[in-house]
């Protein structure tokens, strides 16, 4: 499986398509740009790998505290369940998500680019 | 996490460091040189994604018949659970490895490479 090829094969934002699976978890490839919706995932942790270009993870806590992250190329990030987060890409980023199969990108929020059934590449 | 400078961090080869674990599973980042030994995982798909480099995987089926596949810089390939495999680096590889936490680095053999309690890092 080529990553890179993989990601050139398609164009839109926010909509994961399903490279793999194993052990019950799926590896997923995603392109971001612009701003997120806020969500968290019920009983999901979640990996966001940065394959080209670079984003920012905000983070909300249960005050309402919002803290944020800068993800670079070659680095992850962990989003652990339960954890209210949105990512926000000023240019285009390429992002290799694992995560269970079976994950809503929404988590827990239904809005307009809620993927119910990604596609396989 | 930045992957390139963990794996900075250690140089031993066949010596998998634990980077994150999410969903009972775990990232490792580990370095291959050489020919690994022939082993299978009972009940763990494993994922090896190449960060720098490139190896072969070699497997045998049942049968004893042996086949090879090349796994480039910036591809990943997943065997799943027992599939009798190796693999093999000419040169040193930087691998990410995606598997059930307490996945055994040589499944089903022991071996002087055998590491039971892998190092976080």
């Amino acid at each position: 499986m080529n990553v890179a090829a993989k990601l050139a094969s398609f164009s839109e934002h926010w909509s994961p398509r399903v490279a793999g699976e194993l052990n019950g978890q799926q590896v997923k490839l995603v392109k971001f740009k612009g701003e997120f919706v806020w969500h968290h995932h019920e009983a999901e942790d979640e990996l966001f790998w940065v394959v080209r270009g670079r984003f920012r993870m905000d983070y909300r806590d249960r005050a309402g505290q919002e803290t944020s992250l800068e993800v670079g190329e070659g680095e992850f990030v962990i989003v652990p369940r339960g954890t209210v987060h949105r990512p926000v890409a000023a240019e285009e980023v390429h992002v290799m998500l694992f995560e269970p199969a079976g994950t809503l990108n929404t988590g827990n929020v239904r809005d307009a680019r809620t993927i119910d059934d990604p596609q396989r590449i």
